[in-house]
């Protein structure tokens, strides 16, 4: 049997890229989820993502910014994965006080919940590589000191703080995964507020140039959603990965320009390189790849879809769903 | 003529105790002081802190986590010295939201409010050793890694994070302090909401039992608040402090019973030592002193006034305007 099998988990976000994945996995090992999801407009939450689990899950649609509805929707959970969050580097900039809201104060509330209602309750929060800004070193880890370079990574740092307070001092049992660069199906590609891969997809269904800023140069490490998704589970359900913070990221790593290529083998892409426009140069970051072996000593997790593999079974997706996509 | 003689200057949280020991140094220098103050309930805000310049500044009492508000009133600065805040540990670990509001929502407005109505002022923001947590090696320097251990402490820096931000990505240019253990005139030893120094104070004035938590034996080091504010003014003054954070902190270090016993050469003190109660053994740091050599090195700065002498005019003070401060 399952390890979550018949164990009730919340997820927050649970409508979005990340969270709806999660959920899938879920309801297939037996668990009773419920979804919160307030689907913010700037979000990626989309009901298609879950359709067909959707008689399987509980959706409430309250907003976290609430600190009531949260109160008792947290009472009776075995498990939370927090994925609600604003995600978008522009919007951070643009409404740096949604950002704080959404990403702060949504999240004090959850752990203020948690301790007030259910204190036993296990958290799994998802942060972002953000965190760390321009890399001291490569590949990051866990020791590299953050100093986020948008509001955004500013803010989800905070969260992380939150969480690991929590756990410090009421006893809760809060854990953090530092994601890297995601990509799979679920995604929210038809606008670009949710990161380079998104925009890249729907560019190349679309037939339309991929403008590549900078040498194209530039090292990623990717990780398809199912690994992450069994990242999540596995810290989830090592006891000791409470307490602490960890990267994720991969064994490969790969240029933008090699990441094209990829996606080329699949769909016939076009691509021009320019110069970064003054507003993204300051959140170039160059090369960015991150040492996952403190979350690989804990749960002896590491990713196992290959870039080439993932991106087929991507495009797969949203050809086969292109209306609920990008079209 | 004095470096700030007619300058411009904002001090927000300028009714509270270094905010208002500023204004009086920068209306001896000849600047043009505005002070904003809301003088929330919880602070330290008291308008006898000013007495002796009242008329000599312009006080606006509108709240910064009014946005509108804040951005007519940066307009015309050429200096910001940001300093208000919530400074509670216990209130910030009660009531979380109103901590984030005060201490983050609060200083992106400023920050915001900069941005778009004067980019060329210069801001000094103070921050606290809090942000270090538990030190992993002493003395603390700012390449430690940030790991704060209460909500306040979390909030304080997210507040260096957004002041860092917009100087790098929006040419504003913001400098950082954090603080260490500032004591001396104006503080507010009325209730215990701002630390061990003026708890002490208060008590020692008041002929009462003095509680020390721990063995007694923790090491701090001790700003008087003149020496805080000339780093302060040292700091604004210097174009390359803009864009860093820098320690504050003193040649000298002091355990609790040294300091009890300094306090004793002037007013008598009764003491006794106590084991931690379980709420503040999660706060308990253990020793802390910080380095302070790279302010040093970029100002020259250096704190002049030792712990004795400063305590003698605190004192002095605090026996004067009794009736003001905890009487």
């Amino acid at each position: 049997m399952h390890f979550f099998s018949g164990r009730r988990v919340l997820i927050t976000g649970g409508l979005g890229f990340i969270g709806s994945n999660l959920a899938i996995s879920l309801v297939d090992a037996g668990a009773l989820v419920t979804i919160v999801d307030s689907s913010l407009a700037a979000s990626g939450a989309n009901l298609f993502n879950i359709a067909t689990i959707s008689n399987q899950v509980v959706v409430d649609t309250s907003d976290m910014r609430d600190y009531d509805s949260l109160s008792l929707m947290v009472k009776d959970k075995d498990y939370i994965f927090h994925l609600a969050g604003q995600v978008s580097h522009g919007d951070s900039m643009r409404d740096p006080i949604t950002d704080i809201e959404v990403n702060c104060i949504a999240t004090i509330n959850l752990v203020e919940a948690c301790r007030h209602n259910n204190p036993r309750v296990r958290l799994v929060y998802t942060s972002t590589r953000q965190v760390y800004g321009v890399p001291d070193y490569l590949p990051i880890d866990e020791n590299h000191i953050a100093t986020p370079i948008d509001v955004n990574g500013i803010n989800k740092l905070t969260g992380e703080y939150y969480h690991l307070l929590y756990d410090k001092v009421y006893d809760l049992n809060s854990t953090v995964l530092r994601l890297t660069n995601t990509y799979g199906p679920r995604q929210q590609i038809r606008n670009d507020r949710q990161g380079f891969i998104g925009i890249f997809i729907r560019q190349a269904l679309k037939g339309e140039k991929i403008r590549i800023f900078g040498s194209g140069e530039q090292i990623r490490d990717f990780n398809y959603v199912d690994d992450v998704i069994d990242a999540m589970l596995l810290s989830a359900s090592t006891d000791k990965c409470y307490g602490n913070f960890y990267n994720l990221g991969s064994q490969s790593k790969h240029s933008l320009i090699d990441f094209i290529d990829l996606l080329n083998e699949i769909v016939p892409v076009r691509y021009e390189i320019v110069p970064f426009p003054k507003s993204n140069k300051i959140i170039d970051i160059g090369d960015y790849y991150g040492d996952f072996s403190r979350f690989h000593s804990a749960t002896n997790w590491q990713p196992r879809v290959e870039l080439s593999e993932g991106l087929n079974k991507t495009i797969d997706f949203y050809q086969k769903y292109s209306k609920e996509y990008w079209e």
